[in-house]
């Protein structure tokens, strides 16, 4: 990742060693990760780190390419970054579902290990009930949809489509198609300014946040209507945060920033799945009253990461000895 | 209150003086209190000042004999503490379901502002109907609550158990009966050690409180089993403050801390209110769902005030001129 930067005195290399140092080192990650996911099998912890690290290969190829597009054959760079979001996107459905029930079921158990009122078990006002039985109808259709996911995912995968896109990352692992001009341009006057372009569209989400008053004032920590521009948010930190990698610059900040805006996402959904299961026809108002309870949960973790992104992004940190500019 | 440093060239007071200065004053203002419930008659709202106004005088009066009992005549003291407990518990409590009822539908107000996907009004999932069905049950069983304890209260009013308590602070407004050997001693010697002893009483409550780590590992948000110790801490808390008051000290500091431990009370009362009234039967699930996330609301405003309490009263206030020896 770092390459470019280990022997200066060989001369500076340029725009296009650089990026494509980086996009080849992705696409090699990427059918690296595919090998291992055709390899896996059955194994289901392989085969998720196998699709993990195949996904995280396919968004940094797709990140670095909008960000660094004109630095590279742009027609090509479009064609593929399309490609490469309908692969991530189908691989991240069945780990999100996975991911989404063990997130709920562990609020679950950490909620009812102390109910109040034990003595009246099986009432909606006890969580024991209630959050067993939420439990087992989150399960039923968390489970269910996984299912259909890991199914898509596997069509997905023995499609021409796929393999079209494979063959695509192949090539580039071996040849990155660059522009004849920008590619021979220094990092600085070509990479470094396309990097800005990147972070200035981040600070720029950022600004239009809404204010957060810690709990004071907030109107509502369940409402949904902000996690739109927070999801924004955490796109482009990650477009900035591949920028980064493609520099070798320090991601230690953007990166934890980024786990957070992750934690964000996953509360929200996980608040929005709770609120859908709590939908479902005919349930027992004991179980319906876990959900609530599940929901404000999970929603009062979005409002916790969205404190923690403010935390790690706009205040300086402190005891960090090494932060990129923000 | 600050009377006895009035004039610090005609002598110091002694105890005695200082005590009995305070409690007549708090026994007039309960005798101004009292007279004024009475003048009140249908008006809601000057019947509850003049309620909580009697209420104060008697916490105050009751508090200030229990820290400085032996300054006083102790089985005089003793019988009049009693009798001031019972009391303030019956007024207290018509002013807390309708505090209660206010908070739980201020909240549910503030919860059901933006309803996660307004457009399946009706179902379990969205707070909309759930949050008014909530409402309408909060309001029927706090209301029925609240006017069962206004009863109570004109019942108590009535008896003459209540005009005996009346008669014993009406002398004790010209007179009060005190100790004839401690309540000569010096200020400084006398009041000023009993009320490090009621500080020591409330430091080690302090100290015994499970610890808060923010909102990191705490086991479970809505676990209700360390309310008793937070309790016993607003206890100690407000008979140190009323100590505090005969000394002439400045309260600010255990005034906004002890402001901090009213909430937490408040807040752990609407919850248990809202989980039993998710008890109800034949409730509908929707009714359930909205309920579950108000309980989780209030459990989580529960922990906010214990934070506020911690800053408040363990950490140096930032901005503060004047604090007392914490």
């Amino acid at each position: 990742m770092a390459q470019q930067n280990r022997n200066p005195q060989a001369g500076e290399p340029d725009a296009g060693d650089v990026l494509g140092t980086y996009l080849r080192s992705q696409a090699t990650a990427f059918l690296r990760g595919l090998r291992l996911h055709e390899e896996s099998g059955a194994d289901a912890a392989e085969s998720s780190d196998a699709a993990r690290s195949l996904r995280g290969a396919a968004r940094r190829i797709s990140g670095s390419l909008a960000t660094f597009r004109v630095v590279t054959q742009s027609s090509w760079a479009d064609a593929l970054r399309t490609e490469l979001a309908w692969l991530s996107s189908t691989l991240a459905d069945e780990h999100a579902y996975a991911a989404r029930l063990a997130r709920l079921t562990a609020a679950l158990h950490r909620l009812s290990g102390s109910p109040e009122l034990p003595a009246q078990r099986g009432s909606a006002g006890s969580l024991t009930v209630g959050s067993t039985r939420a439990g087992a109808l989150l399960d039923r259709q968390l489970t269910l949809a996984r299912t259909r996911a890991h199914s898509a995912t596997l069509q997905a995968l023995g499609s021409s489509r796929f393999h079209a896109v494979a063959d695509a990352v192949a090539l580039l692992a071996s040849e990155v198609p660059l522009d004849a001009v920008a590619a021979r341009g220094r990092v600085g006057e070509v990479l470094v300014p396309l990097a800005a372009v990147a972070e200035s569209r981040l600070s720029a989400a950022v600004s239009a946040l809404p204010p957060i008053d810690a709990r004071e004032a907030t109107p509502s920590p369940y409402d949904a209507d902000h996690d739109g521009l927070w999801h924004d948010v955490r796109r482009l930190l990650r477009v900035h945060r591949y920028a980064q990698e493609v520099l070798g610059e320090d991601v230690s900040r953007s990166a934890a920033a980024g786990e957070a805006l992750d934690r964000h996402r996953d509360a929200a959904e996980a608040a929005a799945a709770s609120a859908a299961a709590a939908r479902t026809p005919r349930i027992a108002p004991a179980t319906a009253y876990a959900l609530g309870v599940l929901h404000a949960d999970q929603r009062h973790e979005v409002e916790a990461a969205r404190t923690d992104f403010q935390h790690l992004w706009l205040r300086e940190p402190a005891g960090r000895t090494a932060v990129t500019a923000g």
